[in-house]
């Protein structure tokens, strides 16, 4: 089978490599459909975090069964599923309190000898307690929002669940990545009345609107934090889900707060420690991180299947499987949000 | 009128000053019944915070209003009320958004020309939006519980909410003083099933036991976490009422807190930061903050007057007002828990 590898920083490859197969009794191997790249992926591509030379990577897809070991009891061959970005068992106290990012006995894909989800077929540890099953065989359309699923949309969900985003209130999401966008796109789906989108890059403007951005704050920094200070009448909103965790986005989030407020962190913090003095004096609340994609996808999939979200509209750039070394050159130029592969 | 006024660290005098007068049409005057000693005035005591000499002090009290400016329509002479630690509009966004200790044109007792909470008489400005009425005229040992809802009992409330105590959960109280006794008593008050209070203190475990602690953790640090971790099957707690805010108590919140769990703060933080890179991966949550006590004395008063709690029991030290000196040393030297004075 051929599948993506990490060969150097700048370099990924799509390499031949063993089929995967059953090797606990509750694995199950998928064919891959569609995958992705990540936001995160870019922080290996850049080298700006270690990953072992010829290592697999990638964390998002979807696609068919096509074996499954003796215990998996909810799934069967011919069964077309989304993979949450980490696998997780769905019975240990942690999954049971919801936060199945951090399963007991759970790992993200392409690490510690669990296969990347770009490749043509993925072996999935606890089948049972990861992969959500899709009713029927999805066209591409479809699979484009499923895939979101798998990572993006359940990453701004995670944002805005843990911002306490609420019926009415005012929002704001710093980051336009396809995780910022999606946040937006979760800000609505909770009924925020007002949802500012930070974004100076108009394609993703243009997304933000979609998702139901109600206005754009084409700046970043003091500025922005003067523009949204300005429309909040000096108070500033209720909840900030930030989505990219740089000195200066967290900074920002914490400039247009308002008391009482919360901010939802699903950007990964580089570096950072969060202002215990200011956040006591302004009663500022800090929550989220590594979201529990695979408690929010059955939430998300049914809106997806009634047609009333479309989370898949981050994908604007759409490649070539041998080809994935473009595509990782296109999000890290920013020419493109997302992208997107078939792969059958 | 006799007022305590901070000498210097170390020393606390009551000093014949000036009686206070309506200066605003929205103030009030309260003749003080009975006021008390904050952990949070030991950092002047004990010089690790400035504070000018000469400065009145104290910041919870409780009596008589005895004059009205022509703008109060809540209150009138007579009526007896409940002052939380700090005044506050009522009106203004943060107010509505309950945030009453973020208030715009609020304050704290004893600082910016407004009168110290320890004294004979109490200029209360924005009198309306401040001070609770309390019905009738209630007798000493009412006084005690009224009194406690000036800042403990709302800051160890405060805890308890921003901590996300939910019904039959298992939660920890980090402090024993009498802010961390309150949370225990809230967490009681939210329907927690496991309360465990962090105390080496016998008097004060007494009190935790009597306000609902299930358990009793005598111990400190790392030694306290293990405990706690082998008493929640490796798992941890659901929330943590940080009431200390210093780097030990701290780090003992977040060594006990599970995947997903929120830290309530309102330990005022001490030459800290919160680790975020810590919180991200283990989507540890954290809020809190200074109390807005106006907003939670209502609730805590009806079930004061009700008999359901008792949150007096946490004064077991009464001074004579005179000597309020000794009060100040009894605290410092953690021979009283808490002190309480009756001025009339």
């Amino acid at each position: 089978m051929r599948a993506a590898v990490f060969a150097n920083p700048g370099s990924i490859e799509i390499q031949e490599v063993a089929d995967p197969h059953i090797q606990e009794s509750t694995d199950a191997v998928v064919k891959v459909t569609a995958t992705c790249v990540c936001g995160s992926d870019l922080w290996y591509y850049r080298g700006l975090a270690d990953r072992e030379s010829g290592a697999r990577i990638g964390h998002e897809f979807i696609g068919e069964v096509v074996e499954v070991g003796a215990d998996v009891r909810n799934l069967k061959v011919g069964d077309f599923v989304i993979a949450p970005f980490k696998y997780s068992c769905g019975e240990c106290a942690h999954c049971k309190y919801g936060m199945t990012a951090n399963c007991s006995s759970g790992g993200i894909w392409g690490l510690r000898g669990v296969d990347g989800g770009q490749g043509q077929y993925v072996r999935s540890p606890l089948a049972d307690g990861t992969l959500v099953k899709v009713p029927g065989k999805p066209d591409r359309e479809m699979q484009r929002h499923l895939l979101a699923l798998s990572d993006v949309a359940c990453t701004g969900y995670h944002a805005a669940i843990s911002s306490r985003v609420k019926q009415g209130g005012t929002v704001a999401v710093v980051g336009d990545g396809a995780v910022g966008l999606s946040a937006v796109m979760s800000a609505a789906i909770l009924g925020a009345e007002i949802i500012f989108a930070l974004s100076t890059h108009e394609p993703r403007q243009q997304i933000a609107k979609k998702f139901g951005a109600t206005t754009i704050v084409n700046a970043r920094g003091d500025e922005a934090k003067e523009i949204i200070k300005d429309l909040t009448d000096g108070v500033g909103v209720d909840s900030v889900m930030e989505c990219v965790g740089t000195a200066q986005s967290s900074q920002t989030a914490f400039d247009i707060l308002r008391p009482g407020g919360t901010i939802g962190t699903v950007g990964v913090p580089h570096g950072l420690e969060w202002p215990a003095g200011k956040m006591f004096t302004n009663n500022f609340n800090v929550a989220g991180g590594v979201a529990p994609a695979r408690v929010y996808i059955p939430t998300l999939l049914d809106k997806v299947l009634a047609g009333t979200i479309e989370p898949g509209i981050v994908f604007d750039y759409d490649f070539d499987f041998e080809n994935i070394q473009g595509a990782y050159e296109a999000m890290d130029a920013r020419t493109g949000t997302k992208a997107i592969s078939f792969l059958d």
